[in-house]
Protein backbone atom coordinates (compact mmCIF):
# COMPACT_ATOMS: atom_id res chain seq x y z
CA UNK A 1 0.00 0.00 0.00
CA UNK A 2 1.16 3.69 -0.68
CA UNK A 3 2.19 5.61 2.63
CA UNK A 4 1.23 8.62 2.30
CA UNK A 5 1.18 11.99 4.01
CA UNK A 6 -0.50 15.17 4.21
CA UNK A 7 1.14 18.65 4.04
CA UNK A 8 0.49 22.50 3.23
CA UNK A 9 3.21 22.54 0.54
CA UNK A 10 4.74 19.94 -1.71
CA UNK A 11 8.79 20.05 -1.62
CA UNK A 12 10.09 21.14 -4.74
CA UNK A 13 13.71 20.16 -6.00
CA UNK A 14 15.84 21.72 -4.28
CA UNK A 15 13.35 22.81 -1.53
CA UNK A 16 12.18 20.83 1.29
CA UNK A 17 9.25 21.21 3.19
CA UNK A 18 9.17 20.40 7.15
CA UNK A 19 6.98 17.52 7.93
CA UNK A 20 3.83 19.04 9.78
CA UNK A 21 4.11 18.11 13.05
CA UNK A 22 0.96 17.19 13.05
CA UNK A 23 2.14 14.16 10.86
CA UNK A 24 5.24 13.46 12.73
CA UNK A 25 3.26 10.91 15.02
CA UNK A 26 1.37 9.59 11.98
CA UNK A 27 4.59 8.94 9.89
CA UNK A 28 6.94 7.33 12.80
CA UNK A 29 4.70 5.65 14.56
CA UNK A 30 1.64 4.30 12.18
CA UNK A 31 3.39 4.34 9.45
CA UNK A 32 6.73 3.15 10.72
CA UNK A 33 9.18 4.74 8.44
CA UNK A 34 12.22 5.47 8.46
CA UNK A 35 15.18 8.15 7.49
CA UNK A 36 15.49 8.17 3.50
CA UNK A 37 12.12 6.21 3.11
CA UNK A 38 10.18 7.06 0.09
CA UNK A 39 6.88 8.04 0.00
CA UNK A 40 3.97 10.05 -1.46
CA UNK A 41 2.89 13.47 -0.60
CA UNK A 42 -0.19 15.12 -1.38
CA UNK A 43 -1.58 18.81 -0.42
CA UNK A 44 -5.16 17.87 -0.35
CA UNK A 45 -5.83 19.88 -3.01
CA UNK A 46 -5.13 17.66 -6.00
CA UNK A 47 -1.44 17.09 -6.16
CA UNK A 48 0.82 14.84 -4.79
CA UNK A 49 4.78 14.08 -5.66
CA UNK A 50 7.10 11.00 -4.84
CA UNK A 51 9.44 12.16 -1.22
CA UNK A 52 12.13 11.00 0.69
CA UNK A 53 11.66 11.52 4.49
CA UNK A 54 14.19 13.38 6.05
CA UNK A 55 14.52 12.87 9.93
CA UNK A 56 18.57 12.85 11.31
CA UNK A 57 20.26 16.25 10.79
CA UNK A 58 17.78 18.66 11.44
CA UNK A 59 14.23 18.87 12.02
CA UNK A 60 11.92 16.27 9.94
CA UNK A 61 11.60 17.24 6.84
CA UNK A 62 10.43 15.48 3.12
CA UNK A 63 12.60 16.09 -0.02
CA UNK A 64 11.23 16.33 -3.76
CA UNK A 65 11.68 13.18 -5.60
CA UNK A 66 9.73 13.23 -8.49
CA UNK A 67 6.36 14.65 -9.55
CA UNK A 68 3.06 12.57 -9.81
CA UNK A 69 1.42 13.16 -13.01
CA UNK A 70 -1.44 14.63 -12.35
CA UNK A 71 -5.01 12.37 -12.08
CA UNK A 72 -8.56 13.13 -12.98
CA UNK A 73 -9.99 13.94 -9.87
CA UNK A 74 -12.47 11.27 -8.56
CA UNK A 75 -14.12 14.41 -6.50
CA UNK A 76 -17.60 14.93 -7.42
CA UNK A 77 -19.69 18.36 -6.70
CA UNK A 78 -21.73 16.62 -3.89
CA UNK A 79 -22.37 18.79 -0.83
CA UNK A 80 -23.65 16.50 2.03
CA UNK A 81 -25.34 18.42 4.66
CA UNK A 82 -25.95 16.18 7.42
CA UNK A 83 -27.55 16.26 10.50
CA UNK A 84 -25.24 15.69 13.43
CA UNK A 85 -25.58 12.30 14.90
CA UNK A 86 -23.84 10.48 17.82
CA UNK A 87 -20.05 10.25 17.84
CA UNK A 88 -18.95 7.09 16.48
CA UNK A 89 -21.96 7.27 13.20
CA UNK A 90 -21.28 10.71 12.39
CA UNK A 91 -17.48 9.45 12.46
CA UNK A 92 -18.58 6.88 10.13
CA UNK A 93 -19.79 8.97 7.63
CA UNK A 94 -16.51 11.44 7.28
CA UNK A 95 -14.68 8.74 6.40
CA UNK A 96 -17.03 7.14 3.91
CA UNK A 97 -18.14 10.40 2.50
CA UNK A 98 -14.04 10.90 2.00
CA UNK A 99 -14.06 7.62 0.11
CA UNK A 100 -16.90 7.90 -1.99
CA UNK A 101 -15.94 11.35 -3.49
CA UNK A 102 -18.31 13.59 -1.84
CA UNK A 103 -16.79 17.26 -1.87
CA UNK A 104 -18.23 19.04 1.11
CA UNK A 105 -19.70 17.78 4.32
CA UNK A 106 -21.91 20.43 5.92
CA UNK A 107 -22.68 19.16 9.77
CA UNK A 108 -25.88 20.79 11.08
CA UNK A 109 -27.74 21.36 14.13
CA UNK A 110 -31.45 20.58 13.88
CA UNK A 111 -34.32 20.15 16.37
CA UNK A 112 -34.08 16.59 17.27
CA UNK A 113 -29.58 16.81 17.32
CA UNK A 114 -28.80 14.73 20.19
CA UNK A 115 -24.89 15.95 20.50
CA UNK A 116 -24.32 18.95 22.23
CA UNK A 117 -22.11 20.91 19.90
CA UNK A 118 -22.15 24.12 22.13
CA UNK A 119 -20.06 22.72 24.81
CA UNK A 120 -16.82 22.22 23.29
CA UNK A 121 -17.86 24.41 20.74
CA UNK A 122 -18.69 24.19 17.24
CA UNK A 123 -14.93 24.36 15.95
CA UNK A 124 -13.79 21.52 17.83
CA UNK A 125 -15.67 19.57 16.55
CA UNK A 126 -15.01 20.65 13.07
CA UNK A 127 -11.17 20.39 13.79
CA UNK A 128 -11.99 16.26 15.43
CA UNK A 129 -14.16 15.63 11.58
CA UNK A 130 -11.45 17.12 9.55
CA UNK A 131 -8.55 15.09 11.26
CA UNK A 132 -10.81 11.92 10.59
CA UNK A 133 -11.01 12.80 6.90
CA UNK A 134 -7.83 13.82 6.10
CA UNK A 135 -6.83 9.76 7.89
CA UNK A 136 -9.51 8.41 4.90
CA UNK A 137 -7.34 10.83 2.55
CA UNK A 138 -4.27 8.92 3.13
CA UNK A 139 -5.79 5.71 3.58
CA UNK A 140 -7.91 5.54 0.22
CA UNK A 141 -5.48 7.76 -2.23
CA UNK A 142 -7.99 10.68 -3.06
CA UNK A 143 -5.86 14.33 -3.80
CA UNK A 144 -8.14 16.67 -2.72
CA UNK A 145 -9.34 17.10 0.93
CA UNK A 146 -12.91 16.44 2.07
CA UNK A 147 -14.13 19.91 3.55
CA UNK A 148 -15.94 20.12 6.75
CA UNK A 149 -17.39 22.96 7.45
CA UNK A 150 -18.40 24.25 10.73
CA UNK A 151 -21.60 23.09 12.47
CA UNK A 152 -23.79 25.31 11.86
CA UNK A 153 -28.36 25.71 12.64
CA UNK A 154 -30.43 24.32 10.34
CA UNK A 155 -32.34 27.26 9.41
CA UNK A 156 -28.89 29.76 9.13
CA UNK A 157 -27.60 27.31 6.82
CA UNK A 158 -30.60 26.91 4.91
CA UNK A 159 -30.84 31.09 4.95
CA UNK A 160 -27.75 31.39 3.74
CA UNK A 161 -27.62 28.88 1.11
CA UNK A 162 -31.22 28.99 -0.77
CA UNK A 163 -32.25 26.47 -3.32
CA UNK A 164 -31.00 26.95 -6.62
CA UNK A 165 -31.78 26.08 -10.15
CA UNK A 166 -28.41 24.48 -11.02
CA UNK A 167 -28.09 22.64 -7.56
CA UNK A 168 -30.55 20.64 -6.76
CA UNK A 169 -31.05 20.02 -3.10
CA UNK A 170 -32.34 16.43 -2.59
CA UNK A 171 -34.13 16.39 1.03
CA UNK A 172 -33.99 12.84 2.15
CA UNK A 173 -37.17 12.58 4.22
CA UNK A 174 -37.84 9.12 6.61
CA UNK A 175 -41.72 10.13 6.83
CA UNK A 176 -41.51 9.73 2.86
CA UNK A 177 -40.65 6.35 3.53
CA UNK A 178 -42.34 4.30 0.54
CA UNK A 179 -43.26 7.13 -1.75
CA UNK A 180 -45.53 8.86 0.91
CA UNK A 181 -46.17 12.33 1.84
CA UNK A 182 -45.11 13.44 -1.70
CA UNK A 183 -41.74 12.06 -2.02
CA UNK A 184 -40.25 10.65 -5.34
CA UNK A 185 -38.16 7.37 -4.84
CA UNK A 186 -34.48 8.64 -5.22
CA UNK A 187 -33.27 6.11 -7.43
CA UNK A 188 -36.57 6.68 -9.77
CA UNK A 189 -35.49 10.23 -9.25
CA UNK A 190 -31.70 10.11 -10.52
CA UNK A 191 -32.89 7.82 -13.02
CA UNK A 192 -35.51 10.45 -14.82
CA UNK A 193 -33.20 13.96 -13.75
CA UNK A 194 -29.58 12.27 -13.27
CA UNK A 195 -28.26 12.90 -17.02
CA UNK A 196 -28.79 16.93 -16.66
CA UNK A 197 -27.19 16.30 -13.01
CA UNK A 198 -24.38 19.15 -12.51
CA UNK A 199 -24.02 19.36 -9.36
CA UNK A 200 -26.29 18.71 -6.23
CA UNK A 201 -26.68 18.99 -2.30
CA UNK A 202 -27.63 15.82 -0.13
CA UNK A 203 -30.04 16.71 2.97
CA UNK A 204 -29.73 13.97 5.37
CA UNK A 205 -32.10 14.07 8.90
CA UNK A 206 -30.96 12.96 12.31
CA UNK A 207 -31.94 9.96 14.35
CA UNK A 208 -34.92 11.77 15.58
CA UNK A 209 -36.52 12.86 11.95
CA UNK A 210 -37.33 16.29 11.03
CA UNK A 211 -39.48 18.58 13.49
CA UNK A 212 -42.77 20.11 12.35
CA UNK A 213 -41.24 23.34 12.02
CA UNK A 214 -38.28 22.09 10.07
CA UNK A 215 -40.44 20.79 7.77
CA UNK A 216 -42.43 24.00 7.32
CA UNK A 217 -38.91 25.81 6.68
CA UNK A 218 -37.76 23.14 4.06
CA UNK A 219 -41.27 23.36 2.07
CA UNK A 220 -41.96 27.10 2.30
CA UNK A 221 -40.65 30.42 0.89
CA UNK A 222 -38.42 28.94 -0.94
CA UNK A 223 -38.01 29.72 -5.05
CA UNK A 224 -36.34 26.27 -5.36
CA UNK A 225 -37.91 23.89 -2.84
CA UNK A 226 -36.31 20.98 -1.88
CA UNK A 227 -36.94 17.74 -3.33
CA UNK A 228 -38.49 15.51 -0.91
CA UNK A 229 -37.12 11.55 -1.82
CA UNK A 230 -37.54 8.64 -0.09
CA UNK A 231 -34.34 5.97 0.37
CA UNK A 232 -36.56 3.09 0.73
CA UNK A 233 -39.07 0.99 2.54
CA UNK A 234 -37.40 0.72 5.88
CA UNK A 235 -36.57 3.25 8.62
CA UNK A 236 -33.21 3.54 8.52
CA UNK A 237 -30.55 4.60 10.73
CA UNK A 238 -28.94 8.02 9.46
CA UNK A 239 -25.56 7.02 8.93
CA UNK A 240 -27.37 4.38 6.43
CA UNK A 241 -29.38 6.82 4.90
CA UNK A 242 -26.19 8.67 4.24
CA UNK A 243 -24.33 6.52 2.28
CA UNK A 244 -27.29 5.00 0.74
CA UNK A 245 -27.71 8.47 -0.59
CA UNK A 246 -24.46 9.44 -1.03
CA UNK A 247 -23.77 6.55 -2.87
CA UNK A 248 -26.48 6.86 -5.42
CA UNK A 249 -25.68 10.77 -6.27
CA UNK A 250 -21.77 9.69 -6.71
CA UNK A 251 -22.56 6.82 -9.07
CA UNK A 252 -24.93 9.13 -11.18
CA UNK A 253 -22.32 11.94 -11.09
CA UNK A 254 -19.94 9.94 -12.37
CA UNK A 255 -21.49 8.46 -15.30
CA UNK A 256 -22.09 11.95 -16.68
CA UNK B 1 -41.56 4.03 17.20
CA UNK B 2 -42.94 0.83 16.88
CA UNK B 3 -41.30 -1.48 19.45
CA UNK B 4 -40.64 -5.13 17.87
CA UNK B 5 -40.46 -8.23 18.80
CA UNK B 6 -39.17 -11.59 17.19
CA UNK B 7 -40.24 -14.91 17.46
CA UNK B 8 -40.52 -18.29 16.05
CA UNK B 9 -44.41 -18.71 15.78
CA UNK B 10 -47.27 -15.38 15.86
CA UNK B 11 -49.74 -15.28 18.72
CA UNK B 12 -52.97 -16.75 17.74
CA UNK B 13 -56.47 -15.45 19.08
CA UNK B 14 -56.99 -17.60 22.29
CA UNK B 15 -53.25 -18.81 22.05
CA UNK B 16 -50.77 -16.96 22.91
CA UNK B 17 -46.95 -17.60 22.46
CA UNK B 18 -44.60 -17.88 24.66
CA UNK B 19 -41.69 -15.01 24.44
CA UNK B 20 -38.61 -16.42 23.31
CA UNK B 21 -35.89 -15.86 26.33
CA UNK B 22 -33.49 -14.28 23.70
CA UNK B 23 -36.01 -11.15 23.77
CA UNK B 24 -37.34 -11.00 27.46
CA UNK B 25 -34.27 -8.83 28.64
CA UNK B 26 -34.73 -6.29 25.30
CA UNK B 27 -38.02 -6.05 25.89
CA UNK B 28 -38.12 -5.09 29.38
CA UNK B 29 -34.47 -3.58 29.87
CA UNK B 30 -34.24 -1.80 26.10
CA UNK B 31 -37.75 -1.32 25.34
CA UNK B 32 -38.80 -1.05 28.70
CA UNK B 33 -42.17 -2.56 28.13
CA UNK B 34 -44.47 -3.81 30.93
CA UNK B 35 -47.13 -6.23 31.26
CA UNK B 36 -50.08 -5.22 29.41
CA UNK B 37 -48.33 -2.95 26.95
CA UNK B 38 -48.59 -3.32 22.85
CA UNK B 39 -46.13 -4.07 20.76
CA UNK B 40 -45.44 -5.74 17.38
CA UNK B 41 -44.50 -9.56 17.08
CA UNK B 42 -42.74 -10.29 13.77
CA UNK B 43 -41.64 -13.97 12.42
CA UNK B 44 -39.15 -13.14 10.58
CA UNK B 45 -40.76 -14.36 7.62
CA UNK B 46 -42.59 -11.89 6.02
CA UNK B 47 -45.52 -12.05 8.83
CA UNK B 48 -46.22 -9.39 11.54
CA UNK B 49 -49.20 -9.04 14.58
CA UNK B 50 -50.23 -6.41 17.17
CA UNK B 51 -49.68 -7.76 20.34
CA UNK B 52 -50.01 -7.82 24.47
CA UNK B 53 -47.00 -8.34 26.39
CA UNK B 54 -48.11 -10.39 29.26
CA UNK B 55 -45.46 -10.50 32.44
CA UNK B 56 -47.72 -11.29 35.36
CA UNK B 57 -49.41 -14.55 36.53
CA UNK B 58 -47.24 -16.61 34.46
CA UNK B 59 -43.97 -16.99 32.07
CA UNK B 60 -44.11 -14.20 30.11
CA UNK B 61 -46.14 -14.13 26.56
CA UNK B 62 -47.85 -12.35 24.21
CA UNK B 63 -51.14 -12.46 23.17
CA UNK B 64 -52.84 -12.03 19.75
CA UNK B 65 -54.15 -7.92 19.62
CA UNK B 66 -54.91 -8.13 15.98
CA UNK B 67 -53.22 -8.96 12.97
CA UNK B 68 -51.28 -7.05 10.40
CA UNK B 69 -51.73 -6.20 6.64
CA UNK B 70 -49.31 -8.43 4.78
CA UNK B 71 -46.83 -5.32 3.50
CA UNK B 72 -44.75 -5.89 0.06
CA UNK B 73 -41.70 -7.09 0.92
CA UNK B 74 -38.64 -4.54 0.83
CA UNK B 75 -35.57 -7.85 0.69
CA UNK B 76 -34.69 -8.31 -3.03
CA UNK B 77 -33.14 -11.40 -4.30
CA UNK B 78 -29.40 -10.26 -3.47
CA UNK B 79 -26.97 -12.53 -1.84
CA UNK B 80 -23.54 -10.62 -0.87
CA UNK B 81 -20.67 -12.84 -0.81
CA UNK B 82 -18.63 -10.85 1.95
CA UNK B 83 -14.98 -11.80 3.13
CA UNK B 84 -14.81 -11.55 6.99
CA UNK B 85 -13.81 -8.73 8.14
CA UNK B 86 -12.43 -7.01 11.35
CA UNK B 87 -15.11 -7.49 14.04
CA UNK B 88 -16.57 -4.15 14.04
CA UNK B 89 -16.66 -3.57 10.28
CA UNK B 90 -18.01 -6.99 9.98
CA UNK B 91 -21.25 -6.24 12.03
CA UNK B 92 -21.56 -2.96 10.57
CA UNK B 93 -21.96 -4.35 7.34
CA UNK B 94 -24.73 -7.01 8.91
CA UNK B 95 -26.23 -4.60 10.07
CA UNK B 96 -26.74 -1.94 7.31
CA UNK B 97 -27.39 -5.27 4.82
CA UNK B 98 -30.71 -5.89 7.22
CA UNK B 99 -31.24 -1.87 6.30
CA UNK B 100 -31.00 -1.82 3.19
CA UNK B 101 -32.69 -5.31 1.84
CA UNK B 102 -30.17 -8.26 1.13
CA UNK B 103 -31.45 -11.08 1.36
CA UNK B 104 -28.76 -13.34 2.23
CA UNK B 105 -25.14 -12.71 3.63
CA UNK B 106 -22.73 -15.65 3.28
CA UNK B 107 -19.26 -15.05 5.51
CA UNK B 108 -16.09 -16.16 2.90
CA UNK B 109 -12.84 -16.94 4.78
CA UNK B 110 -10.15 -15.80 1.89
CA UNK B 111 -6.75 -15.85 2.01
CA UNK B 112 -5.99 -12.63 3.16
CA UNK B 113 -9.21 -13.07 6.12
CA UNK B 114 -7.62 -11.83 9.06
CA UNK B 115 -9.71 -12.79 11.56
CA UNK B 116 -9.39 -16.67 12.85
CA UNK B 117 -12.51 -18.10 12.45
CA UNK B 118 -11.27 -21.57 13.62
CA UNK B 119 -10.75 -20.49 17.02
CA UNK B 120 -14.62 -20.40 17.92
CA UNK B 121 -15.40 -22.28 15.54
CA UNK B 122 -17.60 -20.31 12.82
CA UNK B 123 -20.96 -21.19 14.03
CA UNK B 124 -20.03 -19.12 17.04
CA UNK B 125 -19.68 -16.25 14.51
CA UNK B 126 -22.84 -16.95 12.52
CA UNK B 127 -24.97 -17.06 15.88
CA UNK B 128 -23.32 -13.68 16.69
CA UNK B 129 -24.03 -12.29 13.14
CA UNK B 130 -27.55 -13.05 13.22
CA UNK B 131 -28.25 -11.66 16.59
CA UNK B 132 -26.82 -8.11 15.25
CA UNK B 133 -29.08 -8.90 11.95
CA UNK B 134 -32.09 -9.60 14.05
CA UNK B 135 -31.67 -6.55 16.29
CA UNK B 136 -31.29 -4.15 13.19
CA UNK B 137 -34.37 -6.01 11.80
CA UNK B 138 -36.76 -4.96 14.54
CA UNK B 139 -35.20 -1.35 14.52
CA UNK B 140 -35.98 -0.89 10.78
CA UNK B 141 -38.97 -2.71 10.54
CA UNK B 142 -38.01 -5.48 7.80
CA UNK B 143 -40.33 -8.81 8.02
CA UNK B 144 -38.19 -11.09 6.82
CA UNK B 145 -35.19 -12.03 8.50
CA UNK B 146 -31.26 -11.58 6.52
CA UNK B 147 -30.25 -15.14 5.92
CA UNK B 148 -26.73 -16.00 7.70
CA UNK B 149 -25.04 -18.46 6.46
CA UNK B 150 -21.76 -20.30 8.21
CA UNK B 151 -18.88 -18.86 7.45
CA UNK B 152 -16.82 -20.98 4.21
CA UNK B 153 -14.07 -21.05 2.49
CA UNK B 154 -14.17 -18.76 -0.83
CA UNK B 155 -13.05 -22.06 -2.70
CA UNK B 156 -15.51 -24.30 -1.29
CA UNK B 157 -18.31 -21.94 -1.90
CA UNK B 158 -17.53 -21.27 -5.12
CA UNK B 159 -17.22 -25.00 -6.05
CA UNK B 160 -21.29 -25.68 -4.25
CA UNK B 161 -22.49 -22.27 -5.60
CA UNK B 162 -20.89 -22.15 -9.31
CA UNK B 163 -21.81 -19.25 -12.07
CA UNK B 164 -25.83 -19.42 -13.08
CA UNK B 165 -26.78 -17.41 -16.17
CA UNK B 166 -29.95 -16.05 -14.58
CA UNK B 167 -27.97 -14.92 -11.60
CA UNK B 168 -24.75 -12.88 -12.29
CA UNK B 169 -22.54 -12.83 -9.31
CA UNK B 170 -20.78 -9.28 -9.30
CA UNK B 171 -17.02 -9.17 -8.43
CA UNK B 172 -15.67 -6.48 -6.42
CA UNK B 173 -11.81 -6.35 -7.37
CA UNK B 174 -10.10 -3.41 -6.15
CA UNK B 175 -7.38 -4.33 -8.75
CA UNK B 176 -9.77 -3.40 -11.02
CA UNK B 177 -9.64 -0.09 -10.13
CA UNK B 178 -10.93 2.73 -12.68
CA UNK B 179 -11.46 0.21 -15.21
CA UNK B 180 -8.07 -1.60 -15.46
CA UNK B 181 -7.92 -5.04 -15.41
CA UNK B 182 -11.08 -5.65 -17.83
CA UNK B 183 -12.94 -4.20 -14.90
CA UNK B 184 -16.53 -2.63 -15.64
CA UNK B 185 -17.47 0.32 -13.47
CA UNK B 186 -20.69 -1.27 -11.42
CA UNK B 187 -22.76 1.83 -11.82
CA UNK B 188 -22.24 1.33 -15.61
CA UNK B 189 -22.95 -2.31 -15.97
CA UNK B 190 -26.32 -1.39 -13.83
CA UNK B 191 -27.16 1.10 -15.74
CA UNK B 192 -26.94 -1.37 -19.27
CA UNK B 193 -28.21 -4.58 -17.65
CA UNK B 194 -29.70 -3.71 -14.55
CA UNK B 195 -33.66 -4.22 -16.43
CA UNK B 196 -32.99 -7.30 -17.12
CA UNK B 197 -31.32 -8.67 -13.57
CA UNK B 198 -33.57 -10.50 -11.55
CA UNK B 199 -31.09 -11.62 -8.93
CA UNK B 200 -27.60 -10.65 -8.33
CA UNK B 201 -24.83 -12.31 -6.35
CA UNK B 202 -22.23 -9.60 -5.31
CA UNK B 203 -18.49 -10.81 -4.22
CA UNK B 204 -16.62 -8.36 -1.85
CA UNK B 205 -12.85 -9.30 -1.12
CA UNK B 206 -11.38 -8.18 2.76
CA UNK B 207 -9.01 -5.65 3.12
CA UNK B 208 -6.26 -7.23 2.08
CA UNK B 209 -7.15 -8.19 -1.63
CA UNK B 210 -7.40 -11.32 -3.50
CA UNK B 211 -4.90 -13.40 -3.50
CA UNK B 212 -3.49 -15.07 -7.33
CA UNK B 213 -4.55 -18.07 -6.43
CA UNK B 214 -8.14 -16.90 -6.01
CA UNK B 215 -7.83 -14.33 -9.01
CA UNK B 216 -7.43 -17.86 -10.78
CA UNK B 217 -10.31 -19.32 -9.48
CA UNK B 218 -12.96 -16.92 -10.14
CA UNK B 219 -11.81 -16.71 -13.53
CA UNK B 220 -11.40 -20.01 -14.73
CA UNK B 221 -13.17 -22.81 -15.27
CA UNK B 222 -16.67 -21.90 -14.50
CA UNK B 223 -19.43 -21.48 -17.48
CA UNK B 224 -20.44 -18.15 -16.33
CA UNK B 225 -17.57 -16.27 -14.63
CA UNK B 226 -18.18 -14.02 -12.36
CA UNK B 227 -17.85 -9.98 -14.25
CA UNK B 228 -15.55 -8.33 -13.14
CA UNK B 229 -16.53 -5.02 -11.30
CA UNK B 230 -14.73 -1.50 -10.49
CA UNK B 231 -16.33 0.61 -7.24
CA UNK B 232 -14.77 4.21 -8.57
CA UNK B 233 -11.05 5.52 -8.16
CA UNK B 234 -10.35 5.62 -4.99
CA UNK B 235 -9.13 2.36 -2.85
CA UNK B 236 -12.04 1.56 -0.77
CA UNK B 237 -12.26 -0.05 3.13
CA UNK B 238 -13.88 -3.87 2.66
CA UNK B 239 -17.31 -2.06 4.49
CA UNK B 240 -17.19 1.41 2.14
CA UNK B 241 -17.03 -1.08 -1.16
CA UNK B 242 -19.97 -3.37 0.35
CA UNK B 243 -22.57 -0.66 1.06
CA UNK B 244 -21.47 1.02 -2.10
CA UNK B 245 -21.99 -2.17 -4.20
CA UNK B 246 -25.09 -3.12 -2.30
CA UNK B 247 -26.88 0.32 -2.37
CA UNK B 248 -26.43 0.15 -6.29
CA UNK B 249 -27.63 -3.22 -6.84
CA UNK B 250 -30.68 -2.34 -4.37
CA UNK B 251 -31.87 0.78 -5.91
CA UNK B 252 -31.72 -1.04 -9.22
CA UNK B 253 -33.44 -4.04 -7.98
CA UNK B 254 -36.17 -1.99 -6.83
CA UNK B 255 -36.62 -0.13 -9.61
CA UNK B 256 -37.63 -3.52 -11.98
Amino acid sequence: MTKRVLCARLPRPGHPEPLPETESEHVTRVLRLRDGDVLEALDGQGHAAKVTLRIRGGAPRLEFLESKAAEASGVLPLTLEMAILKAEAMEWVVEKAVELGVRTLVPLITAHTVVQVKNKGPEAFRERWQKIADQSLKQCGRLERLEIQTPIALENWIAQNPGKKDCPRLWCDEAGRGGKQGAVDLAHWLFENGAHLQQCRLLIGPEGGWSDLERQLLESGQEFAPIKVSLGPYVLRGETAALYAVSLVIATLRQI
